[in-house]
């Protein structure tokens, strides 16, 4: 994997190793008089913990020419150092660049909003490069009162668009955040209501993602802490809280053995007869902020949990 | 979210609600001509359940010209039906549209292989398309025998290259695999032993993963099936049977809260102290292929069951 590295394109001669230390106008202009007589200079790339290189390009306009020559005596001079993978950020105002990459060998890895990744592999060995990210990731709430009544909701848009049916609220996560965290912010957009995570009770991973992506969906037993429900409008055609019953009996969760099986297994953790999945975040020397780890706390105890603690 | 419309773009003249039922070079001719006097034509596309319409791109050679003024007028038409989000899957071989495409305001989604997928919201209202895939997702393999020693490995390259520090078998997940087998998969790959899947010990969610996306891993507990090492010799430099104490002495395990917290828990999980989610496939009208469901069946049990079958 490729560090995420800052450095913008720059221009060294082929006779010296080291980076030319000039802001970005100079050497950008350096690139393009490299289109004429003479000879084509180096990309300048970071280097990686898999020995591979990384080439981000600045936002200053480049001469494709130019760009072209200078990639073609890189790649052979990464040849000659055992390089393997190269990496190529094209931003999206040098669009112009992407056809000649393309025509140097290189294909799209992934692409961003305002970037397109392109990757080539220099040896003859089979490409051991990552693969682009493979699943989207969603939660859902299961929140039940004192009552036995489930808070469901009706969505305005996509397949279930008029059939009637009522769901749990769900959601794909935002970049960033964290599982407990989407859950709960989920339910509150589409019903107002406000909660705390109590557990994980199952995971259900599934293929049938757009773009031939997975999916991850995580169910989040979750304690309300409000009770007035106040509708989102835009997303969510109707709202409520429901006797846990009345839901059971829809023919989604009658018919179809997986919603069946969500279901029983939710009710069984909120009652207490199995154990879900508890939420701790845990530091780690070698990730930048916590990670949050999902186990069964029934036996191993931890004063960081997140369950049941009021945010 | 779209359908993965199968369409390629063929052109119908303005006056002419209906797809011109051409082949593909005939179509694509026409768009040709399209750039001449002749009055643009709408590029067909596919619509989907959110309000929105996918063009995808066919292999034959475009006129860039003809293809604006098609995309600009298609647009305006698109814009007074009501459509939302437009979709446009530019396949590697026209990568020279792609500059193009942006110029009219479209910006990356996201990319594989062979393509670049360009999105456009044509309402003033938010734009509510859905992100791009977000997580990579790790499996890891915590197998230990009858004797209390684990199926340890070192790696040879990343960032515990030459460290000394052993670790359980790890991976990604392949395109479409499920997570109880990348993970015995993963196992047999670096150290040859066969296993069987029991539970999933604990998740791991972390943001720090390549490409500013975020990563899930699954803790598997696996049983052994076989016991004679056999190393992958590309990517592992050492791997051997280790006992327990003397793996958990290591500072990555004493030192780091995280990764302390995995190992206790897998212990005892293994210890049957605790108990994982275990796995079952489950049937669902609105997928392809079984999900699974991932869930402690403490008091739910299930014939479907996949933990601890021999495959």
């Amino acid at each position: 994997m490729t560090d995420s590295g800052k450095q913008s394109l720059v221009i060294v001669p082929l006779s010296n190793g080291e980076s030319a230390e000039m802001e970005n106008g100079m050497s950008e202009a350096a690139l393009t008089e490299s289109s004429g007589q003479q000879e084509p200079k180096l990309l300048d790339a970071c280097e990686d913990k898999y020995d591979g290189v990384t080439v981000e390009l600045g936002n200053v306009p480049l001469d494709v020419d130019g760009f072209v020559s200078s990639l073609t005596v890189s790649l052979s001079k990464w040849a000659q150092q055992g390089k393997k993978g190269v990496w190529i950020k094209v931003p999206k105002n040098h669009a112009n660049l992407v056809p000649a990459v393309i025509d140097e060998g290189f294909w799209y890895h992934h692409a961003e909003r305002d970037y397109v990744m392109l990757v080539y592999w220099i040896p003859k060995s089979p490409c051991t490069l990552p693969a682009n990210a493979s699943h989207q990731v969603g939660v859902g709430g299961f929140v039940m009162n004192d009552n036995r009544e489930l808070l469901v909701v009706q969505e305005k848009d996509g397949p279930y668009r008029g059939s009637g049916i009522w769901k749990w609220p769900t959601g794909l996560l935002h970049q960033g955040e964290d599982i407990f965290e989407g859950a709960i912010r989920e339910v509150k957009e589409e019903t107002g209501i406000d909660t705390e995570f109590v557990e994980v009770g199952g995971i259900r991973h599934s293929h049938d993602a757009p773009f031939e992506k997975s999916d991850i969906f995580f169910m989040c037993i979750l304690r309300p802490l409000s009770f007035d429900i106040k509708m989102q409008e835009s997303e969510i055609a109707a709202a409520r809280w429901m006797p846990i019953e009345e839901f059971a009996r829809q023919p989604r969760y009658q018919a179809n053995e997986l919603y069946k099986k969500i279901l029983d297994v939710c009710i069984a953790t909120f009652e207490k007869r199995c154990k879900g999945f508890c939420a701790v975040k845990l530091a780690s020397s070698s990730a930048k902020r916590p990670s949050v780890f999902y186990y069964n706390d029934q036996e191993v105890n931890d004063a960081n949990s997140l369950n049941g603690a009021v945010r």
